[in-house]
């Protein structure tokens, strides 16, 4: 096959052109400057085109689960999709589980998915497969262009989708004869909605509550937490006496000294109704009133008490951010209300390392601005609220509920957000689903500080199956959420992918290393024995 | 919630019996032994009932992709169906690669797939997705139980569907409250309809190809290759001067001294057209006509010659085993006639590591009667021939290409064959995808022997690349085919994981390391570096 070498001119026409070539112009032109790969052969195309097409960074994963996570902390960060390159279903199917996270998280993600050349699906190769069907199960949007002339114009929807209010999952299916097959030209980047404007009647409807007397919650969800609604939000709070609510998981939040104190829903079902039952009023901004994580035996599903009214300021897809300020302004509070000192705790003593030790450590050496990214799910997030004077940082979690996220959240976060420290708290049952970021992180010398809270369990499933059965539990079932046989060796696992790594086992020795990894540049990785 | 003591009578009548316990002995009833598990919360029913209902083993894996293959490579030896126990949408997701492969190889396997109690999906929690999507997207048979007094019947006609010639992936969907609401009885096992018996005609027909002097290829697909009707091939090939083939992947093939010398085809297209250039008629027996694994430009995806007649002795879910045992009689093959000696390569000198080396190593030092799992895709595969005349040995490799399926393939297969050494043979960037098995090798001291060719690449893209390109390509298309930077150290990551393991770079140190490890019980892993 002869060498062909595209010339994009300026008045976008393409000359020796594939449709990778179109593609890749296009996706560039659109916006979307990092490529989470985990390439085959399928895929070659759109590899060799990196080298002829300028401004698409390619970074290289070794698990699909790695790219789209990373795609979503990408996402989180910068506000804008990266895409991934995947190859055929299984490839896709291998990034779902963190795509699910994406989705709930209203990440946007463009997905590109090699797929067999058109007229060779039919042939039933090993690796043919319902790429159509595993994609239309988790993604907002699908396409599989029919000519490599149609890639670009495809590409470019594409982007847009992912960019809807409040983003989407967009997946791009990519036969490889579109992608070796002659293009003309790339794609103009399509203009991208915002999201949209929030009525009047609703901020009216709003401030008459929050004046009318009774206790009111406001519960926000999406980009109101970034920061300039959350600030607004604070001053409502200040103004009118409203407690301010987020979702147990957040997709970003701002959080620490100058934020205003959000309190976090609590994880199980019971404790939220018990939470809200003091409030006859509860605010929705971005997102949907609370619901029950799990079912559980006899347990309310739905978490808003009987008692209390729900109101919608903004559904997910409006301007939440405009509507919350037009709401201070609406109530009369002031606009710059908000003024918390920095305070982090105090460094604990020394002593056998604890989650809750482990939580205060952290929340006294963090550094300005760095990224926490919380999957610690019995060991840090319980302790979360320490954060809350901790020096200003941005908090992101869970979203879907779908573990094995935060590695990769983490890798694409701190692409994302290259002048960052990141911060990733995460127990070893969830670190252990995508450890293969680790190697990502060595690649690209990314600032993450991975700490690994290891109880050698499923902790958390330990406590459902006690929900379960009231009496002891036997041998057989026990096995089963237990990770102490053998117990995973971090240190080893990290240093095996090229990560510099440290066992902690003391309060004291927690500290020391966790204060050498901030001031190091680069990924590092304590294992928090607990 | 209190204690419940399930008692399951003689008459089947179960006391205290919920949906969980009524699906486990259902389950443990058909025959379902093993259960290869990644439990979450909505699992923890059928967690709980492993304590009451005697008969299933659990086996942790700590990434669902190791489940799924797991439960592949126990169904390759034992010709039965496994469980997996897997978490809601993302769970089951993190397992489709893996079932991909187990579908294109025909391995009978059942999914057990937790998801949120039935009025509780309506909530649109976290976790909740489009689970029948993503099962309906892999597997043959989805059934979502209505009801905990339906979930018994509903699980023995889904080992039914499993088990169906030649064997199929069978997925439940388990609400969480048909595990934890009260049912009456398990459900009686199903009758498993046998392979549908071959036409008289087709055999007639075969033999009488096999005798009108035309040049014939004889390629065999699925159970005939596991002993019987494979060396009734060999007595028929020897007889009539037929060259025998099997697909270049293979689900589980009789190998070694003793067994008929059947040739793999080439895994590249233009070299199987060439090789079936001589042949006159192609006799296929429990497969279908070879077709690329990937479309080129330019190049055929359909590998018969045009000059070829394609014949079909057995379709793959008819009894090709009595389909060539009668085909032997007809053309009066004797039934004894193979006999091969064996005559393993000698040990290569000592030098530089190379695959081939590493390979003639694995052939001369191989115990008798071991299972190879194989998917070192350009190291060890294309000196898989070497192992012609080694101990007699099943072979069993990457049905549905989808890698990252070897090491939990071999976790399960040496959980179904416990008597067994089983021998993995892997590429370091396959091994990558499904790492976490290492870990349940160690949990269960299952006695693998894992060889990691370590060369630092995805060496199969970089050939691909080529392909693509005439000319030389840029770095940034290198980079995301190259492991070099940093190195992934094998023996580090496998004793994180507590599996024992040794890097060894020449022939000498690799025979050592080798044979140390055959004469041991229990996983040892080996970083090949070549």
């Amino acid at each position: 096959m002869p060498e062909h070498t595209p010339d994009i001119s300026e008045t976008g026409r393409c000359t020796e052109c594939n449709g990778a070539d179109s593609l890749l112009a296009t996706l560039v032109g659109s916006g979307v400057e990092v490529c989470f790969a985990n390439p085959g052969t399928s895929e070659m195309h759109f590899v060799s085109a990196l080298d002829r097409i300028p401004g698409m960074r390619g970074v290289l994963c070794l698990f699909e689960g790695v790219a789209t996570g990373a795609a979503d902390g990408y996402a989180r960060m910068t506000g804008k999709p990266a895409c991934t390159l995947l190859h055929l279903g299984p490839g896709f199917a291998n990034g779902m589980a963190n795509l699910h996270n994406a989705r709930k998280g209203s990440s946007p993600v463009v997905n590109i998915v090699g797929d067999h050349a058109t007229y060779h699906v039919r042939f039933d190769a090993p690796l043919t497969s319902n790429v159509e069907g595993f994609a239309e199960a988790i993604s907002h949007w699908v396409r599989r262009p029919r000519s490599s002339r149609t890639v670009a114009v495809d590409a470019a929807e594409a982007v847009r989708a992912a960019r809807m209010s409040p983003g989407q999952v967009a997946t791009l299916i990519l036969p490889a004869d579109t992608a070796w097959l002659p293009a003309e030209r790339p794609a103009p980047a399509l203009e991208i909605p915002g999201p949209a404007p929030v009525f009047p009647d609703a901020v009216e409807a709003a401030a008459r509550a929050l004046t009318n007397g009774k206790k009111t919650a406001i519960l926000m969800r999406g980009s109101v937490l970034h920061g300039e609604g959350l600030n607004a939000a604070g001053c409502v709070a200040a103004k009118t006496g409203a407690t301010l609510f987020c979702d147990t998981f957040t997709t970003r939040m701002r959080s620490g000294a100058g934020a205003p104190v959000v309190e976090r829903l609590p994880y199980r079902g019971k404790h939220v109704l018990a939470r809200l039952d003091e409030f006859e009023q509860l605010l929705l901004v971005g997102g949907e009133p609370p619901v029950s994580f799990f079912a559980y035996p006899g347990q309310e599903s739905w978490l808003t008490p009987p008692h209390c009214a729900i109101l919608t300021l903004a559904h997910p897809a409006e301007d939440g951010n405009t509507a919350l300020l037009d709401l201070a302004a609406a109530v009369s509070a002031s606009p710059d209300c908000v003024l918390y000192p920095l305070d982090p705790p105090a460094l604990p003593g020394d002593g056998p390392l604890t989650a809750e030790a482990a939580m205060r450590t952290v929340a006294a050496l963090l550094p300005d601005d760095a990224v926490i990214a919380d999957e610690g799910i019995t060991s840090s997030l319980p302790h979360a609220n320490m954060l809350a004077t901790a020096a200003p940082h941005d908090y992101l979690s869970l979203t879907g509920g779908a573990i094995g996220s935060i590695l990769p959240l983490s890798t694409g976060a701190a692409v994302g957000a290259p002048d960052r420290k990141v911060v990733c708290l995460v127990g070893d049952g969830s670190a252990m689903y995508t450890v293969q970021a680790l190697w990502t992180q060595a690649r690209e010398n990314l600032d993450v500080v991975t700490v690994v809270y290891a109880n050698r369990s499923y902790a958390v499933l330990n406590h459902e199956l006690k929900l379960v059965r009231a009496a002891s539990t036997g041998d057989k079932a026990l096995s089963l959420l237990d990770l102490h046989d053998p117990a995973l060796d971090w240190v080893r696992i990290a240093e095996g992918m090229g990560v510099e790594a440290v066992r902690a086992e003391t309060t004291k020795s927690f500290a020391d290393a966790l204060r050498s990894a901030l001031s190091a540049k680069g990924p590092r990785l304590i294992e928090a024995v607990i």
